[in-house]
């Protein structure tokens, strides 16, 4: 089957490369640069993998996203705040919408490529925050890209019940060199180990017993977890 | 209520945008340009009706989709065929996913701004030929921007069950200027009257019993409908 995968250079979508990598026919990677803080630290990660595994890796911009859509993780807002990904002040990082967008074109790419698949890495830890991660989202969005296009392309969403850690987990079954990807939503020259998807991702390692590979700034201990 | 309103200046939308203005609070219009062939032609159209009504009016470009994606709309693309709209030969002007794509980043953008709605023209005429113009794949698309979105934006789609003569009669009561609005997908200086899109408008008009404004390089009898 030829997927297109859509592929951020985080650790979620470089294991999701390396798994469809393994089972499918990926014609093309996509990355898709919308302006957040952090998109130049992540793309020559996804370039990296491309490039191992002999994918095409193509990279489309959206400029207009900062000028006109309102978030912290972008150029245009505020400061990333620190603490817990769950917790209320992380809603600030939230693009509206961006999964639907990075899926239409992923999609379009997808039917002129003759593929039959768009895979996305989304996880169950996102469901909390991002309303274009959870499971009923992604249920409405594979139908529209079912009905919307001639060859029925289809969502695939290996992650979509799986956590971070178990990500973890899979990446180092299968060696995939989770150093060289990006998590921290501030962008900079190394990860801040305290924003918010910083402490999820020490926070996968740790559970799921797995060395973190990661250079952070700081790496104080880790929030306790906001209860349910 | 307030929305935001997907603007091509076709005179699907533009009636589209006129409609909302008398029953909404249109917040923005939105005009994509995403390397169509009639991109520039459409665009001062577009323009000059939010002028018109004092609407904030948004152009967003995608580059890459004339580079990544294969269609005769595209400037990378064929020519584009002559014959009538519903004809085999027009599938090759679809730009797979496109109101997709319009429509999430439509969403994302609405939801910025705090709009609960994005109005899309899309009507029956349009079915035969893109599966992304249909009530089925917009009912799928409808519930991925209610359940991606925190304000869960509403899919409008007033025209979904008209046909194109039924919106130059609606355009025609409001006294829209159709004159001011663009259909031909072969671009130009002057529409050309005989690709897909030219003889569906210029069918429309006549069907309507409402006298056709525009000027047309070439005007020969209209072709019969392709049998259903």
């Amino acid at each position: 089957m030829k997927v297109v995968v859509l592929l951020s250079g985080g650790m979620d979508s470089v294991t999701a490369l390396y798994e469809a990598n393994a089972r499918d026919d990926v014609v093309a990677a996509l990355s898709v640069d919308y302006g957040a803080k952090h998109n130049a630290c992540e793309l020559p990660f996804a370039a990296w993998h491309c490039e191992a595994l002999s994918i095409p890796h193509e990279v489309v911009s959206l400029p207009f996203v900062d000028r006109l859509f309102r978030s912290h993780l972008l150029t245009s807002g505020d400061a990333v705040p620190d603490g817990h990904y769950e917790e209320e002040s992380m809603k600030q990082t939230v693009v509206p919408f961006r999964n639907a967008i990075m899926l239409s074109i992923a999609t379009g790419f997808a039917e002129s490529l003759e593929a039959a698949g768009v895979v996305i890495a989304a996880h169950a830890g996102d469901h909390a925050i991002y309303p274009d991660c959870r499971e009923s989202f992604m249920s409405a969005m594979g139908n529209a890209m079912e009905l919307g296009t001639y060859a029925h392309v289809a969502l695939i969403r290996p992650f979509i019940d799986m956590t971070k850690t178990d990500i973890v987990k899979r990446a180092a079954a299968q060696q995939v060199r989770l150093d060289k990807t990006w998590s921290c939503y501030k962008g900079g020259d190394v990860q801040c180990g305290t924003c918010g998807t910083c402490v999820e991702r020490r926070e996968a390692f740790l559970c799921a017993g797995v060395q973190d590979p990661t250079t952070y700034l700081a790496s104080p201990p880790l929030p306790e977890r906001p209860s349910e």
